[in-house]
């Protein structure tokens, strides 16, 4: 299997969230000798919210959650490992509606109270005896750690990626959890990659849906390893509401802020953790925009940029070519004037009002472009809108990854 | 240097352009021991019509080339290879005005007479001392033939290209002549790369001007090795008018559909030979899409996939990876429906109305794919609109080239 990132982080510990039970088991979706289902049990009073692909080829299981989302309650979720089941008609939609039959059936709840969420090769539709062999031996296993549940819903990830915060709400400490994963076919539109959030904070699942939309928008929806799109991207949001605070139910309750921003944080982490973890990936790059015409102007410039294959193979080879980035925001199709237009990279200004800095010191920015963390600020000079956007170089280990990858 | 691509064709013979006077000479761009500077001479009565990047950062030739292609006269062509010249400010602009000068005040001719393009590194300013001392030199120079042009323009490129089409206009047997270079930084918005046309076909320059853009739509536009846009894009046409005929006019005129198939058949060989010239390419990619909303969304579609990071690195690994295929097409953001969706490989149907295809024979797409030449069909299921898209493969040999180019 590929090696570790050199960018991989240490799981952290992470705390029990009240009314959430973690279970995993081996369903045999790939010839592997691992786990690769996850389950978590909700207790009764759980709402969810959630995001997903934007892709016009979503996988079954993203249009089952769409439409359990609308309801807004969830007992159970049920995340299968080496098979997303994408693009398999009436053979897929079956398999995820025999998956929430059978948690239904053995549980008590009801069918739209599971959420289901597949992830691996697409165009193979899920073995409907493995599923539900693999759901029974789930419910009768061990109770496992949020590590377990980590490692488990894993594919080309090298490491399991999780994170926690914290929140203060109507006097009460709330627990953020998440956990997620993803590689590759990582640029998110809405949402990207599956990703789950678990908290004991009392709080309605329109509030919970709005506060998720706008952290994803500037998490989540901010990064990108190769500019590919999942047909399988779910992230989802389950509040247990055990955490005795009195229910959260509008965005101007002054605790809704200690909330937004633990929730944000949270993601930010998580959606971090994913670029760090990106095929192939040598450094972690911070693509920092400013001055332009509006917010979303400044995100589709700095994507532009973080999926240039010119500015992250320069990048690889540490090389200080800011050319590319000129080259990628001229490409953007965005608003900018070249003879406006700054870049640094690191603490260093190397082009301003477009052209190079007279003799600027090339030794610092050399030095940062060996480090692991790599900074590039790109000032458009026409506005006040900023996005802040994370990627990784391109190595010959993507390629290495994604010429043999399949199940 | 990078060995030649595996994809290189043999550079055809080319017949001499009655009114075209080639050249070369070493100007010095970079510490490299070969011809970089190319000359063309064009009898008075040439007319002239282009297409240029879409880039918001062009290069000071661009603009230039702009400004001139507006009066419709040529008298000369200057191509400096090593350094593009864009995003050097005002000294960048101020070495085109000097190369524009030195040619008319030496040939008698008007600055405006003279179009020049560069390619290479972005950022650094084209040395004036040595652009002048170049046109000195070629312009003493013995003549020059198409293959030393072709090569002079190169800077990645492996291998030079060039392309010969013949119509009868008007009872007259007229040339058309192509040279280009590109390798990298290839995915046209309107034009791409640097691309140079001579014909002695007798024509208005709006007209030729019409001509070009509409064979640039489905030729130079329809190609991408990385989806990255050039600051210098630039597709030129020179008619010297010298063959005979009666100045084709309009449109409508007969003999101009002639001419126009001659065009854009020798526009769809020189863009079909940058791909062969893709940085790293190991194979050539035809993507057929049908069945789409519209032309334009056809296109879209096929860029996306021709595009697609996973998609180039499976065709490189030799692998039917069509899930990947799925996605991309479900990320571009055009109109399409999952369940009438179809997919060949070859001539293989491997997936149709939302699924794979029912025990398809993998053995004939396997071989396929082991070949040089690979086809992708996909069927939309929506309505009319068809377009075919190039590309190569995504391979080390890109990430070699790339990590480390830099003059």
């Amino acid at each position: 299997m590929t090696d570790l990132s050199p960018l991989a982080l240490p799981f952290p510990d992470l705390p029990p969230v009240a009314g959430v039970r973690l279970g995993i088991a081996r369903a045999g979706y790939k010839a592997w000798d691992r786990a690769d289902l996850t389950y978590a049990a909700f207790d009764e009073g759980t709402v969810v919210a959630g995001v997903t692909t934007q892709s016009l080829c979503p996988s079954p299981e993203v249009e089952w959650c769409r439409a359990a989302l609308v309801l807004g309650h969830a007992r159970a979720l049920v995340v299968n490992a080496g098979n997303s089941n994408a693009f398999t008609g009436h053979r897929g939609r079956a398999a995820v509606e025999a998956i929430a039959a059978r948690v239904a059936g053995t549980t008590g709840c009801r069918p739209s109270d599971v959420f289901v969420a597949s992830t691996g090769v697409i165009g193979v539709p899920l073995p409907i005896d493995r599923a539900e062999a693999g759901i029974d031996a789930v419910l009768a296993a061990p109770p496992a750690s949020w590590a377990d549940a980590a490692a488990t819903i894993m594919t080309t990830d090298t490491f399991p990626k999780g994170a926690v915060t914290h929140a203060i709400v109507d006097g009460r400490r709330v627990t953020l959890i998440g956990i997620v994963k993803g590689s590759g076919m990582i640029a998110p539109d809405m949402a990207t990659m599956l990703g789950f959030v678990f908290t004991d904070c009392a709080i309605t699942s329109p509030l919970l849906q709005a506060m998720l939309a706008e952290a994803n928008a500037t998490t989540f929806s901010c990064i990108t390893v190769d500019g590919d799109t999942s047909t399988s991207d779910t992230v989802l949001a389950f509040a247990t509401g055990q955490a005795g605070n009195a229910p959260l139910d509008s965005d101007e309750a002054p605790a809704a802020d200690a909330f937004r921003a633990a929730l944000i944080d949270l993601c930010r982490m998580l959606a971090q953790a994913v670029v760090r973890d990106g095929e192939g990936a040598s450094k972690f790059v911070t693509i920092a925009v400013t001055g332009a015409k509006s917010n979303a102007s400044a995100r589709r410039i700095g994507l532009s940029i973080a999926n240039s294959p010119l500015v992250k193979t320069a990048i690889a080879g540490e090389d200080a070519n800011w050319g590319r980035v000129v080259m990628a925001v001229g490409k953007a199709g965005e608003p900018a004037e070249r003879d406006l237009l700054s870049i640094r990279f690191g603490d260093t200004q190397v082009a301003t009002a477009g052209m190079a800095v007279e003799g600027y010191d090339e030794a610092p920015v050399a030095a940062h472009l060996t480090g692991r963390e790599i900074e590039i600020g790109v000032d458009i000079g026409l506005g006040d809108g900023a996005a802040t956007v994370w990627t990784c170089d391109l190595t010959h280990g993507y390629i290495a990854i994604n010429a043999d990858y399949r199940s």
